[in-house]
């Protein structure tokens, strides 16, 4: 069973709610953690956000996102440098464990252009993520997002981008939703000692209804997700599990119901 | 470009088609092979099937498919190795290149159960196989189907269940829409040499419309289909290219202009 104190929820899983409304629920029921996204920051404001945060007594284990590094331009990759920044920024003040990275799809410039974007792109934010003391993680999605989200498809590639700098700066995030198909999970999961900065639960329903908004509760897919669990401690990550579902079945309900099952399933299946 | 005379049609292009019709407008147009699915030569009869096919002259660059080993009891299983048994007896008759092998999904057993039932039944396949002088092709799917249609994916793992076999009996697949995304692609090529039984070529739209029904023409996605084909050839495969698009748009059309548009497709971009 997953230990309760190591719960974070995701707050594209209850996407309905505000970030206030989301800390006021999470605080009610004794979750210890959250993940923030950036355009819920906008909405309710970064300093009220924080303010909020540290009232609650919250742990943030990631603000999401940055990344998105490839475009046919320089300028258009200037500015999403800039965006990285302000999202650096933002994790900074919400003291979060690391800003996740969601490098880019091939679409707009092909897949061996847009890679070394990627890779000039996590050169860029860096040196300025070391100085904000945050912490990069830099999310490999599932391959059928090369297309659109992330030319980043494996742990042993994200290895292999954040390899050049700092594990205090730069690592990854392994969610199950992404690499449970590899045949090698274990043993990259293993290799990724020391460069773990979150990991993230939620299940793989068949037949998937959707490519984005498909992912199901833990419990309610074939992923055998303890296992999964137990090889990351293995590897040395012992802090917070965030679930993150996107799934809109989920959004329409709900979300203090929503809420209510993560933590049953959370501490039955995770 | 590419050499016309490798051209394929794979019967899934242009489904509205039976074996009889495929046979007739692909002859009319001087394609030289195509590839036949099993519940259609069962529409047709495996020995009219035949006769056509070689009154003809035409080339069997496959026969879909067998695989499906996974379930989770004994006696279906054993079902399962049987009716593969026949598969190989079409392919034999038919004078096919290959067999291909989709090997199951997980969702019934488990991806940690349905990899070890994959490789008893490929093994319960083999000796057959190399008597009926049928070469079996494992085909990797794209990462998005280990749930519910292969718990393969990769060409490292294809390569690595093939390796007990002779070369002359087991060999991959290589379709460029399930292994487009792998940032290994080109050196898994390299290392499948001397194991490629076939290529099989569409293209990756984006947003991708559907997971099974969304792949489109040669063309109108973004995988970079020319490095590719080059790669292959480079690994020594020269035998029949399949052009083989599951879409469901397509699939509404006249299945005439279909085949036209993926011979002009074909020449331009593959």
């Amino acid at each position: 069973m997953a230990d309760f104190r190591r719960l974070s929820i995701n707050q594209m899983t209850v996407p309905r709610w505000s970030v206030l409304e989301l800390i006021e629920h999470c605080a009610q029921l004794g979750v210890p953690s959250i993940s923030l996204w950036r355009h819920k920051l906008q909405e309710t404001g970064l300093a009220e956000s924080v303010r909020a945060v540290r009232d609650a007594g919250l742990h943030i284990s990631s603000v999401c996102r940055g990344g998105t590094f490839p475009a046919p331009d320089a300028q258009a990759r200037k500015e999403r440098i800039e965006d990285n920044l302000r999202a650096i920024d933002e994790a900074a003040a919400l003291r979060a464990d690391a800003l996740v990275l969601v490098v880019g799809g091939a679409h707009s410039v092909g897949i061996d252009s847009a890679r070394s974007m990627v890779r000039d792109g996590l050169a860029a934010l860096q040196t300025y993520a070391t100085q904000a003391g945050v912490r990069l993680a830099l999310e490999p999605l599932h391959p059928m997002f090369a297309g659109d989200r992330s030319v980043l498809t494996t742990i042993d590639e994200a290895l292999a981008l954040a390899a050049p700098y700092s594990a205090e700066t730069v690592g990854i995030i392994l969610d199950v939703f992404h690499i449970w198909w590899d045949p090698c999970v274990f043993k990259q999961i293993e290799r990724a000692s020391g460069r773990i900065f979150g990991y993230h639960v939620s299940d793989w329903p068949v037949p998937l209804p959707d490519i984005l908004l498909g992912r199901c509760m833990m419990g309610d897919g074939i992923i055998n997700l303890i296992p999964l669990r137990q090889a990351v401690e293995a590897a040395g990550y012992i802090g917070p599990i965030e679930v993150e579902i996107f799934n809109q079945v989920l959004w329409d309900e709900d979300p203090h119901s929503v809420l209510t099952r993560t933590i049953e399933r959370f501490v039955q299946h995770v």
